[in-house]
């Protein structure tokens, strides 16, 4: 019989079991839709309702929650960083055959690790460096003198233009373009004129990069990511930006040119952060808001505004237009009676 | 002599005519530019001003506007559902050569219905399934076990990961990405944990795709788009979210991951709706709004912010951060005089 | 010894040199980061502090700050665009060979100007002119009638859709899609019915398009974009949109069908603009703000609202619901006492 047992997944994950170690599971699954073989996790107080009626074979969660747990319980300090790793154990990638495949085009130049793989209509152009055992997904083409680490992974239609650096065990997802020049123009009299990008894109190890996420070149230096940076889909990155270590950042956002993200930062979805500022380390921007000036202190920021019906909504933004006008005629009621003069604002 | 009668396009597609039923149309044009044997419509009442000099053929209208047409009308319930019929039926897509162009790499396992057209530079991964009359664009990439069903078109370069069933009739756009990992990371001491994405895509019949829109595959179940869903360009549509039946979304929006957006919906352009919430059937949200709440009541929903002149806007903002005490001070002004003590907020 | 003297960078670009006319310059540099034999520039206060300090052998600046340069100074009426200039010269773009890689699958009756270059994986379809040492970069896919003009040049995997003209010299870069269908779609009882997008796209000269940007065909006339204009990356333009020469165009925008955007209008990252208006020439948009209505006079405009620590904004929203209720307590408090009828709003 195939599977493993809980008592092997609680060994190897230091996981704490209450049930029967011999029982075995296959698979993962959610509390709601689990069976028999199925390994499920709690972690967002919303699916705690499946709990009590789940027939998965064991669930993961904490010490606090595992209480209502009819069924055997992993129970562990960080459930969803246990879930996340038995979920590779079980679900492993499938392998990619190494070699490159006759549709590819690579030049002579490019050096590629024999244990890599190049899928099908790749083009590698001179002077790139393909470690050992990363994949480069169909359709992919990547710029002269690029360098892919060693196990990480392209999926199909990368594009990396030239010297775009990936370090070890990034994941790359399809449609992202790296290396791409930034927005640089100049105004004269005429129009406007180019500023050559010179600089490259440096993407250290253990990233992973969403799809149709875009990556500027530096205009001379490099726009920089760090070590295991996670990037959602549609993310823009101008030149010359450097994001710091274990960073996240949500789908749609926005950084402009020249903005420094610090380390163990949460980016919310759509948020735009302007050019040329810094954000320190520790901040969590909520969704939807607009960082225009530095962040110096770790903390949690926001602009978002939720929808309203949009009656109602209309007739804030009507009032908001005299806002100003208001907070004068507040100061005006303030006033002692009798004085009229104008105070400074 | 070709194109068709405006008997024939009354009779086709049900519509009263008033003018010469023997006319003949070969053509759709705006009211602006059209000329002879041109069809044109008229559905904005921004552009009912070229109505009166139109030199079309024909307008398609409804009865309370057809008064001030001089050319033939066509009188239609729904103008803009008659039009779009008329210029599909006078404007038909060219063919497809069914096929398997030569520079394509197909796994030998694929299934490829011979009536379907597999452009150049295409990737089909093994187990893939093309139904008949489907189109391929060229250089699409088709991960493993995905479907294309009969009659669905793939413009150039679009890819699907592993296992992305797509329904018939479907039209999906150049850049689209379907199936890429949803973003799933669990934070850990040391850093981030990738959380596998172990679900698929499903796309219902009769659904439009546009450009460089990503819908990410689900975490443990699939992420679904219902049957009739009209998706614009730029979309990024998270892990495990459910799209309903007959919703059209407007470009650049973000839906994070496992929200279900209901039936009938209408989306605006680059609105931003959270994780994890549920909006019901028949809720339209406009432009640049957030969602952050389930929605529960069908109803128009906003939170964007006009632009005014920049000064004036600066002065709001600054005052939207006094806000909460402008509120205190018009409540110490409405106490009866001689009172201070602070009330509970 | 390679490098050209600063005698001759002053003499070719119209500037005063203050210094050594033989020294020589090879390559552009950051002022912080200059070595002996880099240019650098001063255009932005914000890094004035390394101008001191630097090691440049000289610096492109205006006459106002050139006093505090203690290295050679190129003075500049225009710094910036003279900073470009000279980049350019340096460090001019790497040749394309010319000819067509035999893995391109090329239409025989596509025209293909001998001094082109068509990279490896391209398709070109039927009828399409490429023109005089243009660039069609590695796994690009042009529909048919596509046309590109000289010395224009794509990146790797940009589609053109049928029937989008380019204009000379234009830069496109990779994972833009031009072409694909505008959101045309028309409601009709039993759900949605396409309208035809039978217009095209129309680039002019001397246009730059970033990366993953799309811009929609025409639904009957075309969709423009004039000279000399400057889009960033992951811009999503409507179909039937103009855009006004000389304009720029920041990451992230999205523009709704049928707008028309003037000349040497500047657009910042993340803004909305709403289908059906006009902005007229000169006018500048602040980032993450919304167009909604037409733009009638020249001049800065904003609605975005900068973030704040995330309990203090939580509050101002909640107080903005009430917003238009406050108003009214407002006019309440301003009564002369003993008056207490309603006032019509």
């Amino acid at each position: 019989m195939d599977g493993v047992t809980l008592a092997q997944v609680a060994a190897r994950f230091g996981l704490v079991l209450r049930g029967d170690p011999d029982a075995r599971v296959t698979r993962v699954a959610t509390l709601k839709d689990a069976g028999a073989g199925a390994v499920s996790f709690l972690t967002n107080p919303r699916y705690r309702k499946y709990l009590e009626g789940t027939a998965a074979t064991a669930v993961v969660l904490d010490a606090a929650t595992s209480g209502d747990c009819k069924v055997a319980a992993l129970i562990a300090d960080n459930p969803y960083a246990a879930y996340a790793r038995i979920a590779a154990w079980l679900h492993p990638e499938p392998p990619a055959s190494a070699g490159v495949h006759p549709s590819a085009v690579v030049e002579p130049s490019a050096r590629v690790a024999a244990s890599a793989s190049v899928g099908p209509q790749v083009v590698i152009e001179a002077g790139c460096e393909i470690g050992e055992r990363a994949v480069i997904g169909a359709g992919s083409v990547l710029g002269a003198d690029s360098v892919v680490g060693a196990d990480s992974r392209l999926a199909a239609r990368v594009v990396l233009y030239r010297r775009v650096r990936i370090g070890a065990r990034c994941l790359i997802h399809s449609g992202v373009v790296l290396g791409a020049d930034g927005f640089g123009i100049a105004q004269d009299r005429d129009g406007w004129v180019k500023v050559p990008q010179l600089g490259g894109v440096r993407i250290g190890d253990d990233v992973e990069i969403g799809a149709n996420t875009t990556i500027d070149r530096g205009a001379i230096d490099d726009t920089v990511i760090e070590d295991d940076v996670k990037l959602d889909n549609q993310i823009q990155i101008g030149h010359n930006v450097r994001v710091g270590a274990h960073t996240a950042i949500a789908g749609c956002v926005g950084i402009s040119g020249s903005s420094t993200i610090g380390q163990r930062c949460m980016i919310g979805g759509m948020v735009g952060i302007a050019g040329h500022l810094e954000i320190c380390d520790g901040v969590a921007v909520l969704g939807l808001s607009m960082v225009s000036r530095s962040i110096t202190e770790p903390g949690i920021y926001s602009s978002g505004l939720p929808v309203s019906e949009a009656g109602a909504w209309r007739r804030v933004v009507a009032r908001l237009r005299h806002l100003d006008e208001l907070f004068d005629r507040v100061r005006r009621l303030e006033r002692p009676a009798g004085r009229s003069d104008p105070e400074p604002s």
